[in-house]
């Protein structure tokens, strides 16, 4: 897949220039001067000759076939090349070209047009407005960057120009190599989905790292990024977290940001590392790149002074990495050679008068010993200490090593060649003791997600036609929001349990439905226009006689005829009253990009004031509907505390799957609430109390 | 202050060695070799000359006056020198020599002498256990340091000596400089607290950084941070703030770790600034030393790529700082020689085809505009900009700017020199946006911080000998924990309102004191022994006839007789029922280096499930009393939400103060809780319903 794109048996330039100064120029040169091995073809109605090539006036005009056309004419000439591709047979293309939807409508249509046409000539594209493609592996560098990256096992992808420049001038200072290296500009046709499928399948590809300001088909994305994770990490950047940012976001490449919920759920999903910032970015590549994943979250740490050793114990405790005490066994061969101050706990201390040989020995014990899943060595550069040395001894013991071995040589000046040599032999070697703690911990947590057994969806059989009835009934009545009684429908359809009710149209009988379902009930104003009908007088709770059910159901009318007159009132509903319970809230919402989002929260405050939730994309699996139980903060109150008995959370999980399960067979549903589900004791269930739809057309 | 330790007219370093490996040839060598213009006595007595210097047998032999000693012979000689300079009459010492506190009980003992002695003849400290001190103002390098730093604005002090050697090594590399570095070892005599105050004098000093692990003296801490930031920012890293940190800290200085809690509170009480990493405290020195404070919360970001502009913008969006919409005037200057595609938003986006004239009068512009307080620029290491020609137009125009300027180049081989010219001509430069964000962050706090009106103190008169008195008697009772009677009383000693009450020993007494008291009425178990009355069945509300006191009073003391048969109980407490308010809980714990600290969160799950809690060290001003009611996630709830009533925040306040006056009053005082603390609404004041003081000797 994508074979043409990274390695092509030809590839022609067109709107290659003559002059040095154009891009047309420096792709050409790209291409010539880092030996691509292929046939290369300038395209240019008005030279023989460029760079030593012979120059053709059009594609048709090129004798062979051409694998890849990278085309970097002016925008408005781009539509005819495509169609000259088409005529040429060429099924991989690159628009270099800017000016497109990044520059507003005019450009997005003219972009739309392009897709529609090369989607119908079965031409892929990569771009418009990108700087190209790199693969060390074919030699080619199809691009107007300056310098050709390292060979090395990074496969990277960028939505945003400057970023990948930014980037491969990073690596040129640490000598980091990559395998692939992909600009994806607009990302008209390829995107990062066929990206990451591509480097998938890339054997020198070790780790995908990518840049992204916004993910179109949030879908797609999740499904492909699960299948890669399962045998390479995926490390995304992704900008425009916030609302500054994402504004930022869409006056630059006029992408739509998808919530950040969404795009946090979705990674977790999909098993794809979230770095929060540039260096984490890098950081977790480094890692990633080089070394193997470890067995286990157990860290251990050989220090030759306490401060540094402290600081990365702190970092340690933050993250999902355990700092492991020593077994005696090997504390006891530790202390053969230390010198007795030294503290043989975790952190290692081998204290500051260590040399070369002591760090050698610490390090071969320490790899011996299996508790010990990986090993962060931290060095000051006191004067007793070679580091260089300390390096190629790290370097060696890496050979045979099989767990990971990250390195912080503390300081810059005394310890800078150190590093260098550590690099070049694919030693992770970081700044400070933070950064390598944050790396190994994202290492760990990637292999517990990879070693999770596969992950188990239900399927709940609805009574779809009901509900579609329901659904289109509304939508002929230009409404858009269920009244109780048909969110109620809806729900019954999706076998949720509901508390019993009657709609009553006059006080008598609101009277006579109380008496049928018995004391104490519940009362609440059935009309389609009243969103929240606690805040305006519409629910009375407890109610325990005829008298009160009379009562209510006269102030409960007034009141809402008071506060919002052109309300349609179709009447009360008297509803059983659940005795007890722990009041939960499920809802659905549709982010743009990855569709129906399941969200859970404890009922009242917990939600709107704490805005303690969480979410997860459609459909749930039984994992993730446990995963976002447990993830909000107030999950011990279902547990139960101070001796209550805990709720039932296997039913909040059934009541999440079956949400899930409405919101994946009605993608009309922009919006709906279970609030509350009130859940009873573990094992007795859970109601469903009140439930709000909103729908579209 | 410490005058003869960072320019003293004349240096003896006792135990200079001629043997170019021992610490004690090294430290002479750095005093001579970095031009340290006093005298200088090297003292052995098997010596003549050592680097030149006439050597000395003793102190005693010396001719001149000296006014430091450097101190490196072996641990159990460094008494007898300490007693040789006190006839000597030199005032100050440091101690290299290490074996003391750190190594266990016999070294503390040790050093414990030592200072002991050392006090007696009036004789100040640094270490044992430490590097040294180097002052670059006086050209003294007394420390066994290599190199000597560049003269600089920053202040730094530290607890580990390999810190100390890696800050160096780092600001090598990087071109940074410092006014005095201090290596602290074990703190027997000299501290933080010293050295703070040292540098606030130092005209040289414009940051003061640190590495601590443990602060002794809290309040002395803090008395001083809090003067020092006034005129100087302080920022601290301080490690072992986690537990796994804490056993590293323990374990490597014998230092006891504070509670982080208590470390967090006392710095943003005083105004000192927390570095989270490394990273961050390098980051924020680069930035307080070399720029002016910002004026305001507002940056201007400008960019040459959308996508660092975007993660500038989200780091921006997570902190204080406001990105603010260029206004009219300054964009319609900007758009003047703009490209039409360029953005005049905020971040400003000069597009990838920006010369290094393009910055040039894209800063010029917004270095005039008032409204923005801070500028950012961000640089893509693309084919058009000369990055060093920005950073010389940065140079350039930051000469009369009179607000910070940050940068951040992007990448490393291509915009390496250009940095070093940015370091050079002292305008910060960061590797990433968001290290650049968060160091301006730091900047605009400490501002807000510096510019707050003074605290305000309230004083609250107790009666104290009331307190005092039963205290005491508690402590002759060989009880620590006070019975919820005498809790009462030390509550109505400081003015507390208190519901009223009565005590009853029989049913008949019961039922008396609740129709004297009016019904509703709830019922306590009154004994000392029964700590968490509710949870064991020791507390009935909403208690409203007779009946039911007199079953209350019977169910009460048998559930407590079955489930502690040997609570010693004193009767049950009648208590008038507080209509309505919300509950929440005031504390007091006792933090070993802080010493009082005040905790404060809404009652029941909040504290205990959520965490949901906010802490200062007593004595607390009106403005923290204020700040950590309004710290807790919780707080909306207090302010009302869902049209509540707001509850009465100032009767919390005042609440707060009382107990901190209480804590500070009674140092016997280790733990207490006002639980809860039933505030009412707004103007309506606050009631103390239930209290529990534990007290020590």
């Amino acid at each position: 897949m994508l074979q043409h794109f990274f390695n092509p048996s030809s590839v022609a330039v067109v709107g290659a220039s003559q002059n040095p100064h154009k891009i047309g120029y420096e792709i050409l040169e790209n291409i010539i001067q880092y030996n691509f091995r292929g046939a290369v073809y300038p395209i240019n109605p008005k030279a023989d000759e460029i760079l030593g090539q012979k120059a053709y006036p059009d594609l048709m005009s090129v004798p062979g076939k051409i694998d890849l056309a990278v085309i970097v004419v002016p925008p408005a000439l781009v539509m005819d090349v495509v169609e000259q591709c088409g005529e040429k047979g060429v099924d991989s293309v690159i628009i270099i070209t800017a000016g497109f939807k990044e520059t507003g409508p005019k450009g997005s249509h003219l972009e739309e047009a392009l897709a529609v046409r090369a989607r119908a000539l079965g031409i892929h594209v990569v771009g418009p407005n990108c700087l190209g493609i790199i693969d060390t592996t074919s030699s080619l560098n199809a691009s107007f960057a300056e310098g050709m990256p390292l060979p090395g096992h990074i496969g990277f992808f960028s939505q945003s120009g400057a970023m990948c420049i930014a980037i491969l001038d990073w690596a040129f200072g640490q000598n980091i190599g990559f395998s692939r290296f992909v600009s994806l500009g607009n990302k008209m046709d390829i995107s990062e989905v066929e990206i990451m499928l591509s480097m998938e399948r890339d054997a020198n590809t070790r780790v995908i790292l990518g840049y992204s300001e916004s993910i179109d088909n949030g879908p797609h994305f999740m499904e492909a990024a699960r299948r890669v994770c399962q045998t390479k990490p995926i490390i995304i950047i992704k900008s425009g977290t916030t609302s500054a940012g994402a504004k930022a976001a869409s006056s630059h490449t006029g992408a739509l940001a998808g919530s950040d919920n969404a795009y946090t759920a979705a990674f977790k999903q999909s098993g794809v590392i979230r770095a929060k910032s540039m260096q984490d970015l890098f950081g977790y590549a480094m890692a990633f790149a080089t070394q193997p994943l470890p067995e286990g979250p157990s860290v251990a740490i050989v220090t030759n002074s306490g401060g540094p050793g402290i600081l990365a114990a702190d970092a340690c405790d933050r993250s999902s990495l355990h700092l492991t005490p020593i077994r005696k066994e090997t504390a006891d061969r530790l202390r053969e050679f230390l010198p007795p101050t030294a503290a043989v706990y975790n952190p290692v201390d081998i204290i500051g008068d260590a040399t070369e040989e002591r760090y050698e020995k610490t390090l071969e014990v320490i790899l011996q010993d299996d508790m010990l899943h990986s090993v962060l060595i931290l060095l000051a550069p006191t004067a007793a200490v070679d580091a260089e040395a300390v390096a190629y001894s790290i370097v060696k013991l890496a050979k045979n090593a099989d767990k990971p071995i990250i390195t912080v040589f503390m300081g810059e000046r005394g310890v800078r060649r150190a590093r260098r040599i550590l690099q070049d032999h694919s030693i992770p070697s970081y700044e400070y003791p933070e950064d390598a703690i944050s790396a190994m911990d994202a290492m760990a947590s990637y292999r517990r997600w990879r070693e999770k057994p596969p992950r188990q969806y239900r399927h709940f059989k609805g009574d779809t036609g009901k509900v579609r009835q329901i659904f289109s009934s509304i939508i002929k009545q230009h409404r858009h929001d269920l009244i109780e009684s048909e969110a109620r429908e809806v729900l019954r359809a999706y076998q949720f349990r509901l508390p019993e009710n009657r709609i009553a149209k006059t006080t008598k009988e609101a009277v006579l439905a109380a008496s049928e379902i018995g004391y104490p009930v519940v009362m609440k104003i059935a009309s389609p226009d009243v969103l929240h009908k606690s805040d305006m007088g519409g629910v009375r709770v407890g109610i325990e006689n005829d008298a009160q059910v009379e009562e209510a159901f006269f102030d409960m009318t007034s009141s809402i005829r008071l506060r919002q007159p052109d309300a349609r009132i179709l009447g009360v509903m008297v509803q059983e009253m659940i005795p007890q319970g722990k009041e939960v809230i499920l809802g659905i919402t549709r982010d743009m990009q990855f569709g129906p989002m399941i969200m859970f929260g404890l009922g009242g405050i917990y939600v709107e004031v704490l805005k303690d939730v969480s979410f997860r994309i459609a459909p749930l699996s039984v994992e993730s509907a446990d995963a976002m139980i447990r993830e909000i903060r107030s999950f011990p109150l279902l547990r139960g505390v101070r001796g209550e008995a805990p709720a039932d959370i296997e039913a909040i999980r059934d009541a999440l799957l079956r949400l899930s399960q409405i919101a994946i067979d009605f993608p009309e549903i922009i919006e709906a609430d279970i609030n509350p589900l009130l859940v009873c004791p573990e094992g007795q269930g859970a109601v469903a109390v009140d439930a709000r739809f909103t729908i579209h057309e």
